[in-house]
């Protein structure tokens, strides 16, 4: 009998998909990508590699799990450990674009332990939406996770978004008595609070370096999480960390963001988790991480929960500083990545989930959100988002301008090429209502101010148009 | 002013996809999927790197371009090189599938000298269409012909496929006198002739240690090409080439081939090259290039052709001895791959074309054309190919038995969950018509054998039952 010497198998963390597998992880894809269209999303796709100097110092203690590629004479490169190094990249090569969303679904590589039945891989998928550009605090960061809840929405999946400020855990690390040279260390053994009992964490922190006083003080502050306007007016109590600088800058961005997410109706799927710390060195701002509901709980007898299982299904955070890392220009940015190998895992045994697909195709947008009004108005922010959501929720690509108070000639310029546009007075408002406006290339704009609808009809109104 | 060492660029013979580019990429793959799906296709996906020891000794002269993962302690890996030996190292570990359609899109890598400008880059696409299993001869070959034509009629492109057959290129190398061992390196030097003249193929040629005569004779036979039938006549007549057993196997199947193409009706769209190669090692029967018909044609004044911007759009062939190669158990297969950034370079200037697409998304089947007989019926097998081409054509999922004499019991067992059978039998051929059979699950099969209908009214027969 012939026997071949080659061992037959994929390598060590990767698999093949086939069939059905396969397709449904496509549907998935289109799910989420159909979300990000409605968004306003632009794809992106990058090489699977990268210059390794592209990558390097970019991911604090994870780097060693970057595969490189061998020297074979000419440039050194490494497979691309994320998607978001990538994207920072290419903003920093393209010096015309200075604001855009940009999704992409792409394969990243890294040389961890892999668990297949868990869905952890060394080759998997992330499916990426990020907002980058200079807007007003946490309007882009509310819709990141508006996103993250229509996703899942769609997906039909009850989630969890965990989300903490990088500046108040580092303010709160300062104030603990843990010293500057030491934070991201300690900010990664934090981090493993979801995964490992406290007795286990604080010994991490001890061996880091930290007296037994530091590391406990540190417990007490990261080990509270719940209702984000509960847990601020908690933080706000507390003096001795609202006099520092960090915590107290990073308790306004969140106070805003309890409030856009109030707006969006999604504030009842979001905890305010202290622990929260993502191992990623570029974050600088907002950070999240979505569980889903059931694995989130605690199992009954143990002091872990069930999300070991299968880990975070999603994950981002703002990146202030990382696209300017490469000399040219700071761009700040915003983003979620999907781990869809992890949803897959969790929708697998009832595929039938995997079929809630929009009939959404097109990039193109439906509707753009606007308000206009005097020297005195407000902007009406948290109503555009109301509105905005309801679009959303409805299946109807919309986008808005991220700004408190949009000057109505740059919402005018943004919405060109979008057929409808939902307007936003005082008046109206009070009333209930909201003008609906068709965009007619013929048309005299400045006669035509749009049809009075009521709010309450809005998605039906728009739907007839569309 | 802070600027950067980090050289900001993608790796050599890489790029970025954004935006209408990428969206116009995808149309591709949706309008070429379709066409996989409406012929019964299964999706694979597989790593981007496979252990190195399985793509050894696959690729020629050509393996030197493979990109090789450093090693980091573990398994030695490389960037898969096509998609090809991926798919027949799955079927090797994959006891249980002796016959599959499968279609796989994903990038492969090359070290080769890229011109991105001709669409000729290190990293690039491949959209591939494989055949696995043992079916009467030629049969599947023909369907991927088939399948050659559909896509580039539903991309709107004109084109001409140029095969060949291993065993005659081998054949006529032999009795122009070329050594067993030297007919590799021969055939490479061969497959060369559109890019190259004459004069410097045969130049390198004697490089590679053929004599003046020997060249001469080798070029004599492989400088031509033309028409399937003609061709064929051709070299029925040479019978110093027909006395060869490697090139009269050839015939044979090229005549069948013949025979096949017209019943598919795509006979006009086929060239006989006898200068067609292929690079690779793993080719064993029928080989094949696509050009488009306004590139392919001579440019004034030059011997080289402009198909040189481009080069090939699509190619493969048979490889019955590949996944045979680890030692398990032979699969004979055929296939054949898309280069979807060549196809992108040609469709970007009249992106319009790049619409056509299909609204087809499920992988199932609509029809199942099966032939039914007593002892002594000759299976009809040209007859259920132009039946199916009809339904394929008008954009309808269908597959039929690859085989000349089907048995009943197997075609009703292959057709279970398709939703409808197209029956031919020799008394309704006679009379121009078909049964045209809905498969109900509370119906006696025995009882209903379906409704008579026209062969012509069978596309608009079937669409009302869809």
């Amino acid at each position: 009998m012939s026997r071949s010497s080659v061992q037959l198998k994929t390598p060590k963390g990767t698999r093949d998909w086939v069939g059905d597998d396969l397709l449904l992880r496509e549907n998935i894809f289109k799910t989420i990508t159909d979300v990000f269209k409605r968004h306003g999303g632009t794809p992106l796709d990058t090489p699977v590699f990268e210059l390794k100097e592209i990558l390097s110092e970019k991911y604090g203690e994870d780097s060693r799990l970057m595969y490189d590629l061998e020297d074979q004479g000419g440039e050194i490169c490494s497979l691309r450990f994320d998607l978001t190094v990538p994207f920072a990249r290419w903003l920093a090569m393209n010096g015309n674009v200075t604001h855009i969303k940009r999704y992409q679904i792409a394969k990243v590589y890294r040389r961890d332990q892999p668990a297949i039945a868990r869905g952890r891989l060394r080759e998997f998928h992330q499916c990426d939406f990020d907002i980058a550009g200079v807007y007003d605090p946490m309007i882009p960061d509310a819709e990141i996770l508006c996103v993250i809840a229509e996703v899942f929405e769609a997906l039909g999946l009850d989630i969890t978004i965990k989300v903490n400020h990088r500046r108040i855990l580092d303010g709160v690390f300062s104030v603990a008595g843990v010293s500057d040279e030491k934070i991201r260390s300690i900010s990664s053994a934090v981090d493993k609070l979801d995964k490992m009992p406290w007795d286990d964490v604080k010994k991490e922190m001890q061996e880091k370096g930290l007296s037994d006083e530091v590391a406990d003080q540190v417990g007490g502050y990261v080990r509270c999480s719940g209702n984000i306007f509960d847990m601020l007016a908690n933080l706000k109590s507390n003096e001795k960390l609202t006099a520092n600088e960090e915590v107290s800058a990073g308790i306004a961005d969140m106070s805003l963001l309890a409030l856009y997410l109030r707006a969006f109706g999604i504030e009842q799927q979001v905890s305010f988790d202290c622990s929260l710390a993502r191992g990623l060195d570029y974050y600088s701002g907002l950070i999240f991480e979505v569980i889903t509901r059931s694995s989130g709980e605690p199992e009954p007898g143990s002091n872990k929960t069930s999300t070991n299982q299968v880990g975070s299904i999603a994950a981002g955070g703002r990146y202030d500083n990382l696209v300017g890392m490469y000399g040219k220009r700071p761009i700040p940015c915003v983003g979620i990545s999907f781990g869809v190998d992890r949803i897959f895992t969790i929708l697998q045994p009832t595929p039938e989930k995997g079929s809630k697909i929009s009939s959404a195709t097109s990039r193109n947008l439906d509707v753009y959100v606007m308000a206009i009004g005097g020297k005195e108005f407000d902007g009406f922010l948290l109503e555009r988002m109301a509105l905005i959501r309801r679009l959303w929720k409805a299946g109807i690509r919309a986008e808005y301008m991220a700004k408190v108070k949009p000057k109505s000639l740059q919402q005018f310029k943004a919405s060109i090429g979008v057929p409808l546009a939902v307007i936003v007075g005082q008046d109206e408002l009070a009333a209930g209502q909201v003008r609906l406006k068709v965009f007619r290339p013929e048309a005299d704009e400045e006669k035509d101010s749009g049809q009075l609808i009521s709010v309450d009809n809005l998605v039906e109104e728009v739907k007839k148009l569309l």
